[in-house]
């Protein structure tokens, strides 16, 4: 609890560099432990684009590599993004030259953790990710710190706030996917370019981190199955609704005897559920544990404010001089766990089919399905109001599944899809297991 | 990340203790940062009592004390319960000897935490206590840790389990306090003596806890204002619903310019909220901060494995070596807040008066509130089924305010109270402000 001053160096100054400065500008002493925190050196891309908080007093570096590395500097925040480049050329530095380092990049530690914590652990130097994952929400230092007490069997939620805002005004406005998509990015909410996040991947990213702090594992992301949200109809929010559910992008990493399962995809949950309650750009969070039972964390996944907040306490935790592998377990010792087939894996189902409206086409399907060996839970068919053009004059069959292994299903899904009454293929959507 | 092995001395053999015994047996290693853990001393009130786990072949103290100080324990963890006594004692035993402490004593915390947090930073020993609130949900660590970069406004949500589990009981069976309560005892779920479960005392210990964490303060249970759940009605509870609410014991720590408001009384939440939903013995909080927003924790507040999990992940802390004060800031700085006169808090009221069925009565009740400055936002009247007798006769009139001022709604009821056709003394809840 020496009263040290720890010397801050900031790469990337978008709204939460911008929000990190604020702070410890404000509260250079805020750790407990009683360390004082000075930024003693920016680096980002412009240097004269106007910002939130006036960065000409602080020593400006051009390469944030030289940043990581300046002697003036004990510790190295990253928030520049991308899982390579010079985010990864600078972390790395830092790591080399034993410098703690504090990042809020999801896709570098999901892609390049295991790596990165050999440097860290090489060099005794930490390095925390707290803002990665659910921004202001501590679901990294829960799984990391607060479950090593317990064994975790299922880790699932939802972790795209983007997405989740995208989903929840479809079903509140009835506009299509591209309309909100369109009016997220005038709104500033949603990128550019938005693949990472409505593509699934960034959830992906932060599911396979809490996969590895969870199971004791490396990060895998390369062994995640990704789906976004890009196909989901209104048509199927409605559907699902009148069935009792509610769409919703989970991200969940399930580990059985045969390794672990880590999935993103658009999923059902019960509207009673607090994953189907969790609306707007909320990220919420199951875990399970053998010993503990199911804990549930909600709050905002994104913003300034919050991921600001989380990259502090990561600066404090730094200060408190804790001595902890970076995932569970040395790196060197860390393995990437063994991918389960999705196929094998065995869940209830969502299955809509657009077909002719003429007799004995319920039949058929049923038939269908049953032999296949596909049990049915519920079916709804209704009539659609104002149809739009794409459903060619069909009628959907909605209807939900029994649970069933996914290789049977898509087997039964495209027997189906070849009868002479389906108009379109078969859509399918998972019933969350939580 | 030495791979010591650290001496575990374990007082207070109860479930708690004896899951955590079995857990270091299975697993001795668990903790991330590499240590071993071993149990080289145990000791409770009865040695022989039967438990699941065998205790035969630890070596056995008969006084906690000298466990705490034995020189074959490294390590202490205080599972005996209550503020004073021979936990008290033992605990500082062990700081005064430089032995770090983990226990799962909220009393002992909420009433001597600054006491003790100077013995643990005078001789540099840490004391931890992450199991003294909401079992294996992290919720010490949350405040602790993880929202250090935040200033956290409120704190607020359900702390008990017992009173959880009898109110939902209440509800779903139709049955009253006193036949719930009866049964909970019968089961386990309730102490024989129940009055620090049901009287809010125990929800009390674990609010100060997590407001002295909260806002950088001591512990400060004396200030707590602490209403129990006894005079819950079964009555209260339909009437509530009917106005789309239901009944929970809501513990809460709201900061405001004046100082620091803790409470403990049943309070009505909206149907739809969290906290409405978390039924039987579960627990859960919000937080409140000013950058983070709102952060929302639920999860098993009590149990053997919940509870022994969080001692485990304190006992894997120490072994990380942070250096932290035992509060938010070292104990010689710590005062205690300044408690806020409840009667000059605002909020909303759920009011409940017992009046003879007579022309009149409606229009003296709310010309009185009119007239005391209680605005009514919803009322209700309804003819009860099967009155039982202390109705005598009566017919139950609820309202709900608007915002107002504790002083100004009391003076209004004692007001009510004197009419002549008011029956019995009104009842008061709060609706809970999150």
């Amino acid at each position: 609890m020496t009263a040290k001053t720890w010397r801050i160096g900031v790469a990337g100054l978008g709204t939460v560099g911008a929000g990190l400065l604020a702070f410890l500008a404000e509260r250079p002493e805020f750790a407990p432990a009683g360390g004082r925190a000075e930024v003693t050196g920016v680096s980002a891309r412009s240097r004269s684009r106007p910002r939130p908080f006036d960065i000409s007093p602080l020593p400006w570096f051009d390469d944030p590599v030289a940043l990581a590395t300046s002697p003036q500097v004990d510790l190295f925040v990253e928030l520049v993004g991308g899982s390579d480049g010079p985010a990864k050329a600078a972390v790395e530095a830092a790591l080399k030259a034993g410098k703690p380092v504090v990042t809020a990049n999801k896709a570098l530690i999901a892609e390049h953790g295991a790596e990165l914590a050999a440097l860290a652990e090489a060099s005794g130097a930490p390095l925390l990710f707290e803002a990665a994952v659910m921004g202001g929400t501590p679901a990294v230092k829960m799984l990391r710190e607060a479950m090593v007490g317990d064994e975790i069997k299922s880790v699932a939620g939802i972790l795209n706030g983007t997405c989740n805002y995208i989903l929840t005004e479809m079903e509140a406005t009835g506009r299509s996917f591209a309309e909100v998509l369109a009016e997220a990015q005038r709104l500033g909410y949603a990128e550019a370019d938005p693949t990472m996040d409505v593509g699934g991947f960034d959830a992906a990213h932060k599911i396979s981190i809490l996969a590895a702090l969870a199971f004791g594992c490396a990060p895998n992301f390369a062994a995640a199955e990704i789906e976004g949200i890009e196909q989901v109809e209104l048509l199927d929010i409605a559907m699902a609704r009148d069935l009792g559910y509610r769409i919703k992008l989970v991200a969940s990493a399930d580990r059985s005897p045969d390794g672990v399962l880590v999935r993103v995809h658009p999923s059902l949950a019960p509207l009673n559920h607090p994953l189907a309650q969790a609306g707007g750009a909320l990220n919420a969070l199951f875990i399970e544990g053998t010993r503990i039972g199911r804990i549930f964390l909600q709050g905002p996944g994104a913003g300034s404010g919050p991921t600001a907040a989380a990259v502090a306490a990561d600066i404090a935790d730094v200060m408190a001089g804790a001595q902890r592998p970076v995932f569970q377990g040395p790196a060197k010792s860390l393995v990437a766990f063994t991918p389960v087939d999705p196929s094998k894996s065995v869940g209830r189902a969502y299955l809509r089919f657009l077909v002719k409206d003429e007799p004995g086409v319920i039949a058929a399907v049923s038939e269908t399905l049953a032999e296949a060996g596909v049990s049915i839970e519920s079916f709804l068919q209704k009539p659609v109001e104002n149809a739009p053009e794409s459903m060619r004059g069909g009628v959907p069959i909605v209807l939900t599944t029994h649970a069933v292994a996914e290789s049977v299903l898509k087997a039964a899904m495209e027997r189906i899809a070849g009868l002479p009454a389906v108009i379109d293929r078969p859509r399918l959507l998972r019933i969350a297991r939580i």
